[in-house]
């Protein structure tokens, strides 16, 4: 059965993973033994690499069939005989090492048609600028004067609107739209992203409102990466950031002129109202809703479904709706509960 | 006026629908009297069958000029004179069994171009295996050795990924994206919607998060229904699973390692985070959000709008957030109105 | 610097910005002095106009370099000197009324090819009634008699179904999809939306759930503004209305039947299940469900994240979950607050 639909791993020798997760070997296990691939306790066959970061998962450990497995020492004494044992102090750290090494095509996606340079069905620009080494599937389209980095991908179906510039080994998903917005080095966005369109401003009237325009843009800085069916709109006057290095899940909302920081973490179906700024390292968990002007602040966590409407200072705990700090807001919980 | 977008029925006799439904005549209507199309009892004319299911729609039945109708005995007395009396026990189910009957083509999505075949504007990679009777919509993009089988049809602008399968007589609406994922047969993933792409885990860091790779599947099971700008992540290292007969609305969003039992229910935005089983039959409301690892057993509801962030037991019906069982939450809302 | 993707604005004299605005100028300064562009008072430039609606801003009015400012004439003294001061009651509303007269580019998302008539990418079907006037990107797909109004432009890989009337003036965005729809003049569907879908109906049985036909139609009516990856379901029997100059904003579920008054607004992630009304006006913040059959009255508002489970009166504001009249609902908040 094929188990995954990357490419079959090049493998790597025991000797190479001690170098590269500073593992201390086991006994005599020989070094220049042959790791195929890696796979969960229970699905590990002999020539795979797995491993074990939990006291709960010892009668696993027991009677998987791994050929060798990253652990603590203090478990060691628990691995089923035979298996290669290295001893490591972050063992889910290393798997994730050796995971990245066998399995480099899954850090990014790439051509889904396996070509490489620009198809036949692609709609070019002739104004456009594409760099060396840059692949463009069939059905993308490229719009004037748009700009795609050395070493990127344009999925199939893509739109990149005019002016539009992509950074250097970008992936950008198939069906995904791009316009008004400048995109960084090493950004992933994924399928059916829409990136820089309007934001959603009206001047009320008696007879209706009318609509603002929405004259700035998107910037998105190195190593973001966005999920599927995420909206970031663009700004009104200023620019939307993104920060380096912030990864955004599947199906968020950013509205306009939202600062986002460095390095955050934005969970699925998040919703971020306007003129919202988030410091770097913050963290909002799934379906959050952000009201317009507030600040999060520095390495500050929002629980899942909370409602923020005011200020979350740097580093604190938030939950509920609307949001407080984290012990005042389960009080009522807690009550209820102990009542019935 | 054209109602509906539909081709015109072809019509049913009075007796075919008898033999249908299992309807009792009252009276002595003529067998081989011809029903050109189904209608709601306001919108009926005397061509169309109808159905009253509630004695609030009494009124209504009075004024109907539909030429025959489904309903209850208890009922029928106040049916206007002329119009044929279809006695059932459950009026919906039958009506509904007609509607299907007269409108073939609305159990799925056809081509948007009507065409039969494969669309001179369609990308298909030589490498792909097309089976009989297949259709390709104009701007569809298909890869390498990916299998689409008979009867399927595949729409305007989707895009399919290498070595994906999709079964026999399915349906892929315009501009979905299906990549690292075994699809079953009789499956309808509406247009839009984002399926296998990658789950969202990071490994936190002093530096920033570092992408874990996501190397498992999408297995869609047979007669599953997905909903317009959905999206569900492949598995980190197993599958992700939507068991068979499950009906997904729009907007929702399942992480990677689910397991989705047969079918579940899950209503628009749904947001299910990763590693999180539902048993056969579950049933979630919209808007409901359901933290990792939480199971929700077999035929257990939850609300529209809840958060679940403890497992529920099969069969019972949760609420709130954190969701609790029915009767204890909503106590404090209770409390809260008495007081005023 | 470029700050903005849309063109470089003509440029507007302070005597047609008086007569555009009805603003009174302080002062002798030149009717025929040029402004080139707006912004706002931190970014403006000498040759910029920009306004001033608020005394918090008094201090980056001192040290604003815009050439002109639109203000209430109480804040005038504290304008530097040498800037054109133009007196108006609103000075946001006359603001917005330059900013639409400078940048008609960004009234509607234009071609993004710079393109004007149809692609040779895209796939019009023979059968299909394109007025003049009317621009078609590439790798858009337009079925058999479908109808596309003059003026109006479809986005790059959109889809447009069989026998869809799309009006005047519209601009349909890249990869939105509409099928089983009529759509009035000026209406903006941005990228990725996806109109006129099957509604999410099953008969439940104890062997599974049977899709129940979608027959009827999605409306739009003029003016209407849908912002990307929103989702709005076609009538199951009858029609899902959407009432003129409505704007919906990103992500937006609305479910089958439902009839959307005019001039309402609708943000992000709200979910509309359906049979659900609205009156004209009435406004809905993100993420707020409401239950299906519901009906929201005219002018009626519900906060954020509110869950509306039972019918709200005209004019009314509502909130919580399940909603209720403002006042009431805030209560239980106020009180774990005070317990502290």
């Amino acid at each position: 059965m094929r188990l995954s639909f990357f490419k079959q791993p090049a493998g790597i020798t025991i000797g190479e993973i001690v170098a590269m997760t500073g593992a201390e070997l086991k006994g005599g296990a020989p070094l220049d033994r042959l790791i195929a691939d890696i796979a969960s306790l229970d699905r590990a066959r002999p020539s795979d690499l797995t491993f074990l970061d939990s006291s709960i998962l010892l009668d696993a450990l027991g009677k998987s069939r791994a050929g060798a497995c990253l652990m603590a020492e203090t478990f060691e004494a628990r691995a089923p005989a035979g298996m290669i044992v290295l001893r490591v102090r972050d063992p889910m750290r290393a798997f994730i090492a050796v995971a990245r090494h066998l399995h480099p095509d899954s850090l990014r996606p790439s051509s889904l048609f396996d070509i490489a340079g620009v198809a036949d069905a692609a709609s070019v620009h002739p104004s456009a600028e594409i760099e060396d080494d840059v692949t463009i599937d069939p059905g993308a389209v490229i719009g004037p004067r748009a700009g795609i980095g050395a070493g990127s991908v344009i999925g199939a179906n893509a739109v990149i609107g005019p002016d539009v510039k992509i950074g250097r080994n970008c992936t950008i998903g198939p069906t995904a739209s791009i316009v008004h917005s400048l995109i960084g080095d090493g950004v992933i966005i994924h399928a059916g992203s829409q990136i820089g369109h309007d934001g959603f401003r009206y001047q009320p009237g008696p007879r209706g409102h009318t609509k603002v325009p929405q004259l700035g843009r998107v910037i998105v800085q190195d190593n973001v990466e966005i999920g599927v069916n995420t909206t970031i709109d663009r700004g009104g006057s200023g620019d939307t950031v993104v920060g380096e290095g912030t990864k955004i899940d599947n199906l968020v909302q950013i509205g306009h002129n939202c600062t986002i920081g460095r390095h955050c973490i934005i969970v699925s179906q998040c919703g971020i109202s306007g003129s919202v700024t988030l410091g770097d390292y913050a963290v909002l968990g799934g379906q959050v809703g952000v009201a317009d002007h507030v600040t999060i602040g520095e390495g500050a966590m929002v629980a899942a479904k909370s409602g923020v409407i005011s200020d979350v200072p740097a580093g604190e705990k938030w939950l509920g709706y609307p949001a407080m700090r984290g012990r005042e807001y389960l009080r009522p919980f807690a009550a209820s509960r102990k009542r019935k």
